[in-house]
Formats: structure tokens, C-alpha cells, sequence
């Protein structure tokens, strides 16, 4: 076999990576659809078509795009702290930021996936991955919120995740970097990497009712870099395909060092064995562990977080039948399986070949034992028994395929910055535009799911450079929405991202917006600290910890003013908003608080935790503007001296304004 | 006088504002202009025409929109933490985030002011103002980035700020709530309001040169709620313009208690005559205060919290002729000046008609003393004597009034939803438009200026609603783009913004977008921690810190592998980005870190603390994707036990690796 035919760098060097921004698209410039405008725009009062659920990359949290017109709809706090919504600052938040070392406020959210049932989206939930403190999040799409988060054991970087089976049995999560398995002492030389290293890929299964999330058991494999992966479907379900790079097992300076093999692989992995293999008892528990599980309820409005201390291992090299790797030309990135689940499509992000590997193919190379070796016990499928084919000269850098449901890959290609669709059969190259600049993952609407909906492709871009106003050295990166109805791709529109959206999914607006909730119901409000009603509002001193029952309404609190409150007390503002009308938040402040603000929607309790550290009077006021005497909403605490004499009073915030004293 | 006909409202009460969103603009629909796709649309590779600064309300951040696409171009992190940014994690930028009672990570910005010269804008700067724990802060045009804030003491919710006069000699802030003043005893009963509660009018100049600010002095007058203000221009250049509420000096349920009087005030205020009072040593040094200095350093690439203790008080009943009261129907909202500087419009926003005053009769009845009374032992001006016209049954609830430089005014009315558009001189009604839904401020770009820029306006609105695909119970706020260049006012465009915006600023794209810094020039970095290159990245260990120079170029680290690390060290990473292109930031994280992460861009050095609480290997990687090999940008950090006796070694990520031991 001619490896030379698979490789674009024979050596990837630091100087030869700083020449890729000269490797601009040319000639095509920034020619758009002629009705461009009329294409993207969404008239005032007129709905997007699509909901755009885009990772933020670095800023830990999921955005929401409308599509076509690129507008930013809401940004969902997920694995960061947000200011802005008081998440991970309220008292019923901060679990949800724990992890099994302490709260960490922030995340690194790499990929979403919309929840499947029979292959296509069902528009119930949206999962997330935490790519630096490995978790794995669900987003509910009736509150879109955070439901759930399951902190991920054994792992070190969790980026090959959060891709899911087409009924969404199961959520995965390859490692990104192998790290020694918890438990057994980490305390290793880095160099012992071989030896002491190990990659584990995790199979969370999702409860069909409430979605709700469990590490069902991981598997263990060598130690290399998992990069991404996609589930099988149709005639491969039950089948699960990794991307990993670094199989040169290199512990430093991976640029050069793990970019040496001509090949690395995609690992096949068949969950319905792991389960058989489970149910005969071969998993290993495994229960020194330390991880956890938070969970967010919408009716005590409160989150909890447990630890959990055990998982099921599988060992694929003693499992037979479980993995199975097969070559890959060079460092793959994308793993992507078409709508039939026939083909798969190996993105070498190094390579000047896409190879197109067959499900079937490799069933027959795997039944027929068609091996060229085996990598860490786990057998090496022969690169031709398992390949459909190869599309030829696509581009400079490919990383993702998505399908447009036509039969046809449209690829992104990161090194010569351009998009390029191509027909899954015969590998023929239909079509290339340019893209600005330098891009990362595509998206098509359900272009993961058995059927695409092919009428956009969004270029998410990794460098942005002149396309807007700039603000700066600092650039927000960037999206190119792209018309693929019919034969030629056409750019329609720039629009700036938040954070660096990674993956993205979009889905018709039909299959979510119905679900959206308006309120939360007050009647179904089981926190522990609700206020049914200003007449149930109060403050109560137990010890250095003071509860106020507060309550709001336009534009009044209730109670407004609190006197007694001592220096160092543990001040709890319950605050609920007992409004029942959409849109109708209520904010919670109160001058130089370390926790940050409430934004309490209707029907909702939540709580400020507050130690004042001196004495003097303190207003508090309602952060979301709320109606024409919005401004006078507010309220003062008198803070005394610790031991000071002065009682618990507070005045209701009715229309006969009482004072009440505890 | 008959009051009767200012009034809106006998009396306030929530029922009848729970009624407010009733009150939909009916009849005009959606109706667009026939061409808005193409007006709004700015076609890929092309610029916005104007920069819109917008501020994020309870997100505490600035955001910058392009207009008229509406695209968010970049939220530039102010006075909350922003975890995408590192903002209020980094060692470096923990200091603007510490006030005089610790670090707040979070706070409510409302307003934005550009900096002016000669009444129109310059381009240089954006102030901005915290509305919870009262500071003001100035974002640099050439970095978009926050370079200093200033805490304000005597202070309690800074509302009516950064308002700046026309060469942007001062930054005012007025005190929305009044407090007992600092330093003098806080710990007194609430409903003592009356006496030892004082409004602060703080005065903030502006060094010419490089923008940086002084607490220059701070007016003391009588207990009210100042709301917002505007600088005099032109003939009233010299004078600042304050509106009041709750002159009813109301401590409990202001939305009844503080509506009641008919007319609240406008303070004129005389800043030419403070500065004369100022050198004739007519003010009183306060020695006894605590309020903190943050600045930014764009050389360091550091800032430092300076603590300060005092101001000077000018005392308004004791100086003659510093400031007067003008009475201003009912609950005056905004008060805005117009291009010419002679028209101050008071929008009382329960009232029904619109106050014009007329700066030259002010001038005159001061000076032929036309005063009704006076108010905390400030002169009262006669209304009518101050009055230019009043504009008649122009809608309900009218809160801002923005210039479109053809002698009109613009004024945005909450409960009707809609924008009003008047003369000026004849106060006649010349055209009405619906906006959804209940708009707070509005901007046109330039309208505060001598010379505004009377193409667009944007309704900035409090509730959303319908207006866009439903995203849960909690709604995106949203804007709208009218086309205001002819005599009818034609909605373009409906667009979702981040937090609340409140009032924004926008400026012809020319003046900012040449000062915008590309990279930070790496021969100018003057970090305490800085590695000029890789062949000076090094661990150095202190006890128990440990530094760690490090240098990120595409597409690797160095060191990128450290061990000798102990649980418990404080580990200091000093990255330092080495590139020098536009647009090639590198990320930093750490598997768990407390301190999220670091978005460090070309020639600049960040520091992450990191203090490890366990044993074993954690992953570090670039969390920005920056080279075909980004997902080779890694390293490991071996944690061992503390007293451990494996030495500090570090692998230099050159393309010829070595290991180097401390």
C-alpha cells in the first residue's frame, strides 16, 4: 500500500502552520445570491424557520440562532457562570456547577446534539459536552434550561461527545486526552504515557419519559487522542464510530509527534455487544471513583448535586467483538455516517483524500476476519475491506461532512477555507464555495439524521478578520449561511457567533416552538422557601441565618423595607415572582452583593444568598424593567452592628403599606 | 395652576399597571417599508455603516451591534465576570472587579455615553454606568476594551450617569436611591429618610489625553430619587439638567408613595459655578470614605485597584446659585437637551403631556428670581417661566426623547408603545409609529449630539413576547430599526439583544473603526511575567508558588509538560501569545481549574492561578481553535503529593522537544 497518496504534510511544522491564513479562498470573492436579502430576512412579527442550537465554544454555554436571519434568540446558560441570568449565583443554581473537586465556573461546550426518535429530531432536548472538566450536559426544551449535568469519571477532556443513537438510547463521550484511570494513582511520569495512559469512551444512556441521564458503563481502550463520533443508524444502528488521532501514542509536543502515522483510526464499536457483555456480567465495577450528577427541578425550582462513586468498565481488548479499528488517513477529525447509515466518512485533517468507508464492508471484512493486525488487542481492520471508495483532490484540511438528504456530503476544509459538496455514491465533486475564513464544523439542518433537511448549510469559521466592523484585536468569530436548494451552493449572509460556536444543529421551528413553556405555573411551586402571596410574606431570624419571604409583583416588593439584619448575618432573599404573565421577569439586586443578581421568572422562586460585611442601608431594586413605575420598585435594609438591639421589622409592600415586627 | 391636566394618573396602583401590556399599539400591524430587506441587509464582506453601543442592563456588559443589520458584533465584558472572556478570572483582570468592600462580579449597566468633542462624538471612548453598586467605567476605542473603573462613594444605585458634557469634560453620576451619606453613621431607622438621607450629584472629569478619571467633586442636596440627566451644549453649555422622582421623599411602596405629587423636578445644575466655588475653597473635604480606582494597563496587560478615601462636597442649599429646581410634570423619566442646547424636554412618565423648557428663560428667570419656593433650601423656578410649550396629548407614559437634526424630536411613550415624532419650536405631532412591544429608550444615532445623524431610530423595548421564535419563559429583550430619512417613520427590522439594553449610542463606523488595535505589539508588552519566546519559557518554583513561563504559538505550547507540581502550590501560568497576526488569539485551560480560563491575544501575557487539590495528571489545551493542528495544542501536569520528591521538569515544546529540570 502507497501511503504517500493519503498524506498532505509529511511533517507538520509550527512554520508551515503559520503560512495557513495566506491559503485564503480566491477568485470567487464574496459573490452572493442575487436576492440574498429577501432570502435571509424575517420581516418584523414573522418567525425564523429554523431554531440554530450553536455550541459557544469557549464561553461554556448554548446559543440560539434563528434561521435564516442569523439573529441570536437567547444564549442558555449551560457549564459557565452567568451574570446576566444569575446562574451558578443563586442558591439554586450553584449545584449545577459542582464537580466531584468543588464548583468550576466555567466550560469549554464543543458540540450539541438534538434528541432522536427513529433517526430524526424530536425536539425534546438538546445535549452539550464540557470539552475541559469532562461532563455531559441536557438542555430541556420546554424551559430551555439547563435539566442536567453528569460529571464524567476516567476521562481528561471530553470533545468526542455529545454525540447520540438514533432513538437517543445512549450519549458518549471519548476522551480527548487519555489520562490514567481515576483511582489507581495518577501520580505517573508523563512519559509513561504507553504504558499507564488509557482512553475510555463513555455510554450514558437517557431515560425515554424525562431524558434523564446515567452512566449506563465506559470502555476501556489504549491510550490515544478521541477526537469526534456519530452512532450508527438505519442499517448500522447499534453501532458507534470514534475518530482518534495521536495513535503514535506520543506524550509531547503532539503537533510534530502526532502527526507521523500516514493512518490512524476509526474505532467501531458495537453497543448492542456491550450490552449483551453486560448483561453476562463481563463489566468490571469499578467503585473508588468520584464524580457527580446534578439535576435541576422545575417545580422546587432548586438543583441538587450527588456524588457518585462507581462505574461498569468493558475492556475491549478482552472483549471480542466489541471494537474494531479501521484505517484512517491522517489525524481524522470528523467521523460522520450518512443518512442511510451505509456510509462513513473519515475527515483527515492532515490528508488530501476523503475516505468513504462501508457499513456493510465491514461487516463482511469483520466476519471473514480480514485483519492487517491489531492495535493494543484490538484487531485492525484492512483499510480497502472496509472503504467504499475516496474522493479525490477534495480540498486542503477536510474536517466535517454533513448530508443534504439529495444523496449528496457537503465537506468543510479548514486549510483551503472552502465548502465542497460531493455526491456519497460516486464520489463525485459537484460543487465548491469559498468560505471566510478558515472553517470549522458545517451544518445542515438534520443533516445528521436519516432525513436532511437540505435547504441551508452554515459555515461556523475559525478566523474572521475583516468580515465586520472591527472591535478591536479581540474579533467575535463568525457564521456564513449558505442556500443549497439548488445545484451551486450560494453565500446569502455574515452573521458573528458568540463564544467559538463548534458544532451546531438546526431544526424546523415546528417540532419546538409548541413545547415552549410561557410561565411556570404557581400553583405547581414546590420550592421549599415560596411565598404564595404578599400575605404570606415575612422575615424570620433563626440564629445568624435570616430568611426573608419576599414576593413580587408590578412594581412592588413585599416586604420593601427589613431593619434588624446584623452585620455577618446569612441574609436568604427568597424571592418569588407571583406573576402569571409571559415575559414578566422580576431582577433581584441588592448593592455590592457577591452573588451576583436574581432574574426571577413568573412563577419561579429563587434565592440570593447576602452577608453584609458593614453597616448602613442597603437598597435593593428589580433589575428587569417591569412596568411605567418600574423605578420605584425597590427597597431598603438597615444593616446594625453584630448584637446590636435593633428587632427584625419589615414593612409589606402593599397598597396600605404595615410594618410587622418579628 | 391647575395641575390636574399634567396627570395620568390619579394614583398609581398595581392593578392598573398589571393592565399596561393591554395596551398594545393597534390597528398600524407590522406594516414595513417596501424595501426594509434590502435597507437593513449589508451584504457579506461589507460593513455596517454605524456602530451601536447598547447597554446590557442586568448582563453588566456593553454590547456593540452593527447597524442596520442588528448583528451583535461583540459584548465587551464591563463590570460582571464573563467566563468567555476571562474576564474577573485572570490574575490580571481580577482588580477591576473589586470594589471598596471586595470583589462584586456582577452589576446592571444602563447607560452608555460616547465621548464628545465639540458636542459630537470622537470616537476615543465609551463610559458606562454600574446601577447597583455605583461606579462608572471607560471602554477604550482602540482595544474595545474596559480601561478603568471608578467606584462611587456617598452613593446608592448609580442611575442618572455616565451622562458627559460636550467635550467630555465631566462624567456625572446622580444617585438614584439616596442613602445617609458615608462615613457619617448608616446605621439609622429607614423611615428617617427625610432627615439623614441626601441625593449625591457626582461630578467625574476626564483627562484630555488619555481618558482617565478623577472624582472631582460631589453635590449634596435633599433626599430624592435622581433619575437620569443630560449635559447642557451650546448656549446651555455649562449647565447639567437632572430629573427627580419621589420628591414626596417616600421610603416604602414608591409606586404609590412616591407618584402622589403632580410635579417632581428637573435640577438644573451649574457646573461652571461649582468649578468657581471649587477654587474659592467653597467645598468640604470628606476624608473618611472608602471607594476604589480600577485601571487597566495595556502594557502590563495589567490592572491595579487603587483605594481611595476622599471627596470634595459642595453643599447645594449652602451655595448660591449652583443649583435650581424646575417643576416637571409627573415622575420626570428622561430629560434630554436639544442639538441647539436651548430646549431641555422633561418626560414625566405619568404624565400626559410633554414639558418643553426653554434654557434662555431659565437664564431669565433666575435672574429676575421668578421662583415659586424652594425645596430642601433649593430655589424652586416657576414652571411657566421655564417653560417654552408643553407638547398635548402626545401618548401615554413618555420616557425618552432623542434629535434628528432637522429640528424634530422623538420621544419613546412605555404604556403606548410607540414613538412620537414633534417639532421642536411649534411642539405639533408630525408622525406616530407602533413599537412591540413597550419601548424604553430610543437612540438615534448622534441624537444627543450637535449634529445627530438622523437616519435611523431604534426602539430598545421591554418586553418581547411574540416577537421572535419562543425560547422558554425567559424572553431575549428586543430592538427595532425605523427608517426615520423622510417624513414617516418606517419599521425596517425586529432585533433580539442581550441582558436589557437600556439606552445605547451609535456612531458613523469611520470615526472608531481606524482606531481599532489589531494585535498588541509584542515589543511593548512590559508584563511583570512576560516570555519573549520559547527559549525563555521556564518553570521556576518560590516555595510554594510556582511559575510558569509559557509561550502559545500555532500550534503548540511551551513547556507543554510539567511535573514536580504538589498538591496545594499555587501554580501561576503566564501565558504569553507570541503570534503576531490579527486575529490569532490562543486559549488556556486546565481540566477543574477554579479560575475558569484565559483568551489571550497576540502579544499580550494572562495569568491563570491555579492551586491543584489532588494528585494525579490533568490535561491543558489552546481553547480556541487556531491551526489545522489545534487539536494538538495540549500538554500535562503531573500532580504529586506535597513534599513529594519529583523535581520540577518541564518539556520545551520546540520542534526538537528536551526536558529541561529546574
Amino acid at each position: 500500500m502507497n501511503f504517500k497518496k493519503y498524506v498532505l504534510f509529511g511533517l507538520a511544522t509550527a512554520g508551515m502552520l503559520l503560512s495557513f491564513e495566506s491559503c485564503k479562498p480566491k477568485g470567487a470573492g464574496n459573490a452572493v445570491s442575487g436576492n440574498a436579502a429577501e432570502k435571509t430576512y424575517v420581516a418584523p412579527g414573522q418567525y425564523d424557520e429554523f431554531y440554530n442550537f450553536a455550541s459557544g465554544g469557549f464561553s461554556g454555554q448554548l446559543s440560539v440562532y434563528g434561521l435564516p436571519s442569523g439573529r441570536l434568540l437567547r444564549v442558555i446558560p449551560v457549564f459557565s457562570l452567568d451574570p446576566e441570568k444569575g446562574w451558578g449565583f443563586s442558591e439554586e443554581t450553584k449545584p449545577m456547577l459542582e464537580t466531584s473537586h468543588g464548583s468550576v465556573p466555567w466550560d469549554d461546550l464543543h458540540h450539541v446534539q438534538l434528541s432522536k426518535t427513529d433517526g430524526d429530531y424530536d425536539g425534546r432536548w438538546v445535549f452539550a459536552n464540557a470539552n475541559n472538566t469532562p461532563r455531559i450536559a441536557r438542555i430541556d426544551l420546554t424551559t430551555f434550561r439547563t435539566a442536567e449535568i453528569l460529571e464524567l469519571p476516567n476521562s481528561g477532556g471530553n470533545h468526542s461527545s455529545p454525540f447520540i443513537t438514533e432513538n437517543t438510547e445512549y450519549v458518549v463521550a471519548g476522551t480527548r486526552f487519555s489520562v490514567p484511570m481515576d483511582g489507581e494513582g495518577g501520580d505517573v511520569p508523563i512519559n509513561t504515557y504507553k504504558q499507564n495512559f488509557r482512553g475510555t469512551l463513555s455510554f450514558v444512556s437517557v431515560n425515554k419519559d424525562n431524558g434523564n441521564m446515567e452512566l449506563a458503563f465506559q470502555i476501556e481502550t489504549p491510550g490515544v487522542n478521541y477526537d469526534l463520533s456519530r452512532a450508527g443508524k438505519g442499517v448500522s444502528h447499534g453501532w458507534f464510530f470514534f475518530s482518534t488521532y495521536n495513535t503514535e501514542q506520543a506524550n509531547t509536543l503532539l503537533e510534530v509527534n502526532a502527526s507521523k502515522n500516514d493512518k490512524d483510526f476509526v474505532l467501531a464499536v458495537n453497543w448492542k455487544k456491550a450490552e449483551e457483555y453486560l448483561k453476562a456480567g463481563k463489566g468490571k465495577k469499578v467503585s473508588n471513583l468520584k464524580y457527580v450528577h446534578n439535576k435541576y427541578d422545575d417545580h422546587t425550582h432548586t438543583a441538587t448535586s450527588t456524588l457518585k462513586t462507581e462505574t461498569i468498565v468493558l475492556n475491549a481488548e478482552e472483549l471480542e467483538g466489541l471494537c474494531y479499528y479501521i484505517p484512517c488517513p491522517k489525524s481524522p477529525h470528523g467521523v460522520d455516517v450518512d443518512p442511510s447509515g451505509e456510509y462513513i466518512v473519515g475527515s483527515g485533517k492532515l490528508a488530501a483524500l476523503i475516505p468513504v468507508f462501508s457499513f456493510s464492508k465491514i461487516q463482511k471484512a469483520i466476519a471473514g476476519k480480514q485483519f492487517e493486525g491489531e492495535f493494543g488487542g484490538i484487531p485492525v481492520i484492512k483499510y480497502e475491506a472496509a472503504l467504499h471508495g475516496e474522493v479525490e483532490k477534495p480540498g486542503l484540511g477536510p474536517l466535517h461532512t454533513e448530508f443534504d438528504g439529495r444523496g449528496n456530503a457537503i465537506t468543510s476544509f479548514f486549510v483551503s477555507s472552502e465548502l465542497v459538496k460531493w455526491n456519497i455514491k460516486d464520489l463525485k465533486i459537484l460543487d465548491r464555495v469559498p468560505t471566510f475564513y478558515s472553517v470549522g464544523h458545517l451544518m445542515i439542518p438534520g443533516g445528521d439524521t436519516k432525513s436532511p433537511e437540505g435547504k441551508y448549510v452554515v459555515a461556523y469559521n475559525k478566523i474572521t478578520k475583516d468580515r465586520f466592523l472591527p472591535t478591536g484585536p479581540e474579533l467575535a468569530h463568525s457564521a456564513q449561511i449558505y442556500d443549497i436548494s439548488g445545484d451551486k451552493m450560494q453565500l446569502l449572509l455574515d452573521f458573528p457567533t458568540i463564544g467559538e460556536p463548534h458544532y451546531a444543529q438546526a431544526v424546523k421551528a415546528e417540532k419546538v416552538k409548541d413545547r415552549s413553556l410561557k410561565i411556570f405555573k404557581i400553583e405547581e411551586n414546590k420550592h421549599p422557601f415560596f411565598t404564595k402571596g404578599e400575605n404570606e410574606a415575612r422575615v424570620e431570624r433563626k440564629g445568624n441565618d435570616v430568611h426573608v419571604y419576599l414576593t413580587t409583583i408590578r412594581s412592588h416588593f413585599a416586604p420593601d423595607n427589613i431593619e434588624g439584619i446584623q452585620q455577618g448575618d446569612n441574609v436568604y432573599f427568597h424571592v418569588t415572582n407571583i406573576e402569571q404573565d409571559w415575559d414578566m421577569p422580576h431582577g433581584f439586586a441588592i448593592k455590592g452583593a457577591r452573588n451576583g443578581e436574581l432574574l426571577v421568572l413568573p412563577g419561579e422562586t429563587q434565592t440570593l444568598k447576602w452577608v453584609p460585611d458593614r453597616i448602613g442601608i442597603f437598597p435593593f431594586y428589580c433589575t428587569d424593567f417591569c412596568s411605567a413605575l418600574h423605578q420605584e420598585m425597590q427597597g431598603y435594609i438597615r444593616v446594625s452592628k453584630k448584637g446590636s438591639n435593633v428587632p427584625i421589622t419589615y414593612s409589606l409592600g402593599t397598597n396600605q403599606p404595615v410594618e410587622k415586627t418579628n
